[in-house]
């Protein structure tokens, strides 16, 4: 199903040859309309890859015809002539569908510091062009994979319309967007404001929630088309829980995915007096590595989770703060709670639950386990 | 030679059963004047442990006649109990000494969550104030250790004066404060003001830029005790250069030392608008898991470098930053300079310079990198 599970969208992923192991490594997503409204969210660091900077030009005016994708290379911090490259696939891909390339969003992921080989990749386009179809959401959600596993798709049926979206991201996922790339689809009828708004409400509770090892990646992108084939402008509350729903479930496809993960643990802030320090805080123990290393080996370690509570500027008085570690409260009052030799931490889905004791806000942020298994595949990566 | 180097100064270090296998685990180190000038400073962490919250009233006055130290136990999260027991501590000394309860300073460190064994405690408490001498300062040392492998101390000789140090410390290392607990000393004859602002200048570039893995704990402490035996009023430009030699010597020792690292990396900053700037970027690439992870499998990866830089709001243009990993310019203008393969990252010691051409103000951070040990260490910990 994936992205072209909603009308109106074709696409493929397509072997190019700038991974070594002959896996599909090019992928294109092409809304046939009838409109085109998109709108797109983008990593908030500052070195942002060249696709980055393309796409936030390209997407600006809300019009999108297709979405270029290729993994093997995040074509970051390669200058001018990596920028030129962004525009010259963009440029490909317009004329091979008779569109302008302002209209063509690029998205590119792997190793930063390396030029794209452009030959391989042009021809890669003209292969997906070639091959793209009403059934090719699955081959191109596999050839946006990097460490990823597995390909990470998701769909909603609304009332008159569908929902699609792919994504990819196994490690470097933190805040200002989780995921290094995902493109959502549907063929309800939206204008580009619509777009806009609708998906950055998603967003903000979803991918920008998720946070496995705190490194922000230069290429994040999430961009949203909607073709109008359906024919149907839907219910905006619907419309929006529904892509919600999409994003959570990519969410936690990322999360079980991520690299070298054996928890896949859910952070919920309760009693906050903001939802702006119930993330703060729930970022702030997604982020401590000597928590993380506890939940590792399954130890109920909530002195960790009070230390990093106690880095943030969140209101909160520390006698009064009690954490749950699945469901066993552990910590009350800032200090020793129940017996933490009841909690079980076997299971790979892990709750802590913190209640701040200073309001009714609250979120959840989504991370994992530090594990041998992560540093292995990290410092193993580009060499 | 450690903390009674300088004149007036008596120290010790016992076994007193806190730590399961006959380890030393209660010091103290006690100024017998004439003068007790003192000043501290305590983690920045909102969740404070007992003796920290106690010690933080102790020294309000600039006056301190002995500190007292135990590993085995943080004292932190424990309650209004907890700190009673630290009171009870500071009594139990006051009393050994013929002084008052508030001139002492208590420090503890271990695992957090769990009350101190009291009458333990307190019987090694008088056992340290019997053995205590002018050849105490190793003993002392070895006793706040927790998972340090060695005893940390050091000292400079000034102009008529001596100063002395000793510090504990493996991980948990992270900014506002990046030891647990270090206890310097010395025999000139300061003021407590002296002594706050010499304190502050000297921890402000040297334990306050060390950032092993991110955590800020919650008992950090270091105190400054001045005997003022050796009738030398110091050149103060002299003493605060000295005094920061110490903190630096201290740094570089709990750096070697650090829970599971094969390499102590320096981060130098330079070119930066301020060296506020300066710091907050080679904080965040200290930070950076997949830089830590990198610099493990000696992979000079200066993607992530960069990646990381983006995330903060320190002055600068992308396109201007340069980098080199051990005096190798592997990246120029924000994209690929010399050949990374010239980067020898065989040797222990690492220096990454980070250029970002934006200034000339400079500062150093210094961490260690993300291992499979420093996971293993801390998954198994307090278990």
């Amino acid at each position: 199903m994936s992205v072209t599970a909603p009308l109106g969208f074709r696409a493929a992923g397509v072997a190019a040859g700038i991974k070594d192991g002959g896996q599909r490594d090019v992928a294109v997503v092409i809304n046939d309309g009838p409109h085109h409204s998109a709108a797109a969210v983008f990593t908030k660091n500052r070195v942002k890859a060249a696709p980055v900077q393309w796409s936030q030009q390209a997407v600006a005016d809300g019009q999108v015809r297709a979405v270029v994708l290729n993994s093997g290379g995040a074509n970051a911090c390669t200058g001018a002539a990596g920028f030129q490259d962004a525009r010259t696939t963009a440029e490909h891909l317009a004329a091979a569908l008779n569109d302008s390339a302002d209209r063509i969003v690029v998205c590119s992921t792997g190793l930063i510091g390396e030029r794209l080989p452009m030959p391989k990749l042009l021809a890669g386009v003209d292969a997906a062009v070639a091959e793209a179809a009403r059934d090719g959401g699955l081959n191109a959600a596999d050839a946006i994979r990097t460490t990823d596993t597995v390909s990470k798709i998701a769909f909603r049926r609304g009332s008159g319309y569908t929902i699609g979206g792919m994504a990819k991201g196994a490690g470097m996922l933190a805040p200002s967007l989780a995921t290094m790339l995902s493109v959502l689809t549907t063929d309800a009828v939206l204008t580009p404001e619509q777009c806009t708004a609708l998906l950055r409400a998603a967003t903000e509770v979803t991918f920008d929630r998720l946070d496995t090892d705190g490194c922000t990646s230069t290429n994040d992108t999430v961009v949203l088309m909607a073709s109008g084939a359906s024919g149907t402008t839907p219910d905006e509350a619907e419309f929006s829980r529904l892509l919600t729903e999409v994003c959570q479930d990519l969410c936690r496809q990322l999360l079980a995915d991520a690299e070298g993960a054996t928890k896949a643990i859910a952070i919920e802030v309760v009693g906050a007096a903001s939802t702006d320090d119930a993330v703060t805080v729930g970022r702030a123990i997604a982020r401590n590595a000597l928590f993380k290393c506890a939940i590792y080996g399954e130890d109920p370690n909530w002195g960790r989770v009070l230390a990093a509570v106690g880095t943030t500027d969140a209101v909160f008085e520390p006698d009064n703060i009690n954490v749950a570690i699945n469901g066993v409260w552990v910590c009350r009052g800032g200090s020793v709670g129940d017996d933490r030799a009841k909690v079980n931490l076997k299971p790979r889905d892990v709750t802590v639950t913190v209640d701040l004791s200073a309001g009714s806000a609250s979120a959840t942020v989504w991370t994992t386990d530090l594990t041998v298994d992560y540093v292995h595949e990290n410092s193993a990566y580009s060499t």
